[in-house]
Parts: structure tokens; C-alpha cells; sequence
């Protein structure tokens, strides 16, 4: 699977994002990605073995009733990516698709649970605009979800904030701040190596702030 | 405020998104920057240029006690970016701070009440591990209201594999049922101009298209 950093050197090239939104609708060969987006065949080429070599996109090739068969391409599983970034904060995360236990789900957001009849009903409507109210309610529940999740992390940020307020008191120097940044976002627990590399410092530096950390009694050391 | 589009261009590149991490553990002047990231000068200087046009960063000038005053940059505020893509799925989506009413959301979601008064509390507060113990409780919090929007987005996704196949049945082709599923997602409206954007497609096209969907019945047209 690709990690967060190459998904984002992928996506931030914008014939590659238009790649993606053409092959979300359907997939699509080779020439028709060229043509649609008025880009070189080759160039386009080099875009697709980006995204199949990171596993965003698959290759088959189907036979014509004329000429001779073609490459397809289609988008090969879903992603979720997102960034956050504030004056405490700098989080990449990438998510899979739901795989959890729905009966655990259900009794923490017993709202949940009539989408599943709702949905599953859902597989024998024929009309469009039946489809399209289904898919409403959906919509509004996900904006309620975010507004949640946005209410939390609003929260975080207010914790984090605290804690560099109780960093500046205690006379902590910037790499001292930053780890003890680190620590508390990771929920406590962070491995040496970890923090070397979120700080970009080495893991000598990190040990040897750490154990500053520990001796003015700030951190344990596991 | 940046869009979407800009904020890919930006973070598709490993020295900015570099920079903005370091950046959100605390201000930063430019020869910090480019030594810590073995960068040179000029460079980062190009890239906070950019950084600052789009509203991410902020300069400051602070007065040092020797030599002449530094200019700083800080983290302008608080951005979360989301991007998903999948088989029949293409969203990226650009979100403020939380900004809704807190009674709404406590009525919908009673759970998130005790984090109000929590973090209320834990401003007082002087110790780093408890303000852990705080931001532990937020995260899996987090964690399970993730879960719950990744549910929901997992519905949405199978709403609009249904669509899709009944699109099939009615034997639509590739761009009525591109125009189908976007007007599915965007819960039932969208602008003819919005359209042609999203398919890559002229607005006279979209428009004619539309109204073939509308003669055979599949949609309305306001």
C-alpha cells in the first residue's frame, strides 16, 4: 500500500488528480485520458505507472468487437486521505474503508442503524430519484458525523494549546516543547525512533531531550 | 482562502509539507528552516513565499537582544484537508475549525457533553501527564466517531454502486451516468456549470446531455 507521503506526491500534480476524478465515474484507456484532458499520450503513460505502482490504479485489457483490444484503467480501491495542519497540529492520516464491528458501531451511535435497513433496502429500488433520497439522508448524517468530528478535534487543539502553555511555565526550551507535544498528541506513548524522525533531529538528540524530560520529572522514560 | 486544488500543488511537495511540520510545533525564522532541512536559502525562501500567499503562514518580525530582527513565520490557522477516491468516488474537501452550535451537536451526539466540561477543567491543570490523560480521552473519542463516518461513508458508497447498476439497466452511456452519480452525490442539484466542471466537459454538452436524461424520464431539470 502507499505510504502518506507518496500519496501526496501523487495528488499534487493536477493532471494526475484529473486522472483520478475521470477514472472515479468509470475506467478508462489510455487514449480517451489523453484526448479528454488534451495531454501528450506519453506523458499520460508516465502518470498511469505512478498510479498503478502505488496501487491506486489497476490495468485490464478488454477485447474490441473492432481493432485490436485495449488497455483500461480503474481506480482500484478507496482511499481516504486527509491533512490537518494548525499552529499545534500536523497530522497526515490514511484511512481504509469501514471494517470494524457494527454491533460495537450501533450502540455507540444507535442513529447509525437505520441506514443499514435503509441501505440494504435500498438495492431494489429502479428509480433514480428514490436512490437520490437515500443517498440525502446519508449526506446529512455525514455532515453531522464531521461537525462531531470537527468538535473533537477542535477540542485537541484547545488541549494542545494548554500544553504548550504548562511547556512555556515550566521554562521548556523549543525541542523539549515539541516532544512533549509529540508525546501527549500520541496519547502518552511515543518509541524513540518515532520522535527522531517527526522532529527530524536524530535519535541521540531525542534520547538525550528525553532524559532532560525525565530528570526535571516532566516524562517517564519506558 | 486557499482552495483545494492550490493546497494539493502546495503540499505535493516533501519541503513544504516539511516545513509546515515544523512550523506547527512553534514559529520559525528562514536560516533555521533551511539549515535544519539541509535546504538552501533561496529555496525556502520561495517555498514561505508561496506558503504565505495561501494564507497558511504568517510572517513576523521580532527583535532579537544582538544583531538585527528576525523575521519569523507561524501557522496562519487551522486547516483540515480531506481527499477520497474510490471505484465511484472523487471528493476532496477543504474544512474550517469547528464554528456550529454547541446544543445541536450535544442533542445529536450526548457523548461529546463531557468533553466540553473536561477540557474546560483541565485548564487548570499543571501537569503534562495528566493533560495526557485528557488528550487520551479525546482521541479515542476520535477514534470512534472516525469509525462512524467511515460507516457512513461506506454506505454512500455502496448507495452509489447502486446507481450505477441501475444506470446499466437503463442502458445509459458513460457521461449520462457520470452526470447521474454526480447529481446523485451532490443530493440532487447541481448547476450546469458545476457539471461541466466536474466531467471535464463543455456546459452546452452537459446541458444536452441533461436533457436526454430528461426525456427518457431519469431526471428533472429546474
Amino acid at each position: 500500500m502507499v505510504d502518506e507521503d507518496k500519496l501526496f506526491n501523487l495528488l499534487g500534480n493536477e493532471t494526475r488528480r484529473m486522472i483520478l476524478r475521470m477514472l472515479s465515474s468509470g475506467p478508462c484507456y489510455t487514449t480517451e485520458i489523453a484526448e479528454k484532458l488534451n495531454v501528450g499520450q506519453k506523458a499520460i503513460n508516465e502518470h498511469m505507472r505512478l498510479l498503478q505502482e502505488a496501487g491506486l490504479v489497476d490495468l485490464y485489457v478488454q477485447k474490441q468487437s473492432r481493432g485490436s483490444p485495449r488497455k483500461y484503467f480503474k481506480i482500484n480501491k478507496s482511499v481516504r486521505l486527509e491533512f490537518f495542519i494548525g499552529p499545534y497540529r500536523f497530522d497526515t492520516s490514511l484511512a481504509k474503508l469501514f471494517d470494524g464491528d457494527f454491533k460495537k458501531l450501533f450502540l455507540e451511535f444507535p442513529q447509525l442503524k437505520e441506514f443499514e435497513e435503509k441501505v440494504k433496502k435500498s438495492r431494489h429500488i429502479r428509480e433514480i430519484s428514490k436512490l437520490s433520497l437515500v443517498f440525502d439522508s446519508l449526506n446529512e448524517e455525514h455532515a453531522k458525523i464531521t461537525q462531531a468530528k470537527d468538535y473533537i478535534e477542535h477540542k485537541m487543539d484547545q488541549v494542545r494549546q494548554q500544553c504548550i502553555s504548562v511547556c512555556d511555565q515550566l521554562g521548556l526550551d523549543d525541542t523539549e516543547k515539541r516532544i512533549v507535544l509529540e508525546i501527549v498528541s500520541a496519547g502518552g506513548v511515543v518509541s524513540t525512533k518515532q520522535l527522531a524522525e517527526r522532529l527530524n533531529i536524530g535519535e541521540d538528540r531525542a534520547i538525550s531531550v528525553l532524559s532532560v524530560l525525565e530528570d526535571k520529572g516532566i516524562l517517564l522514560t519506558q
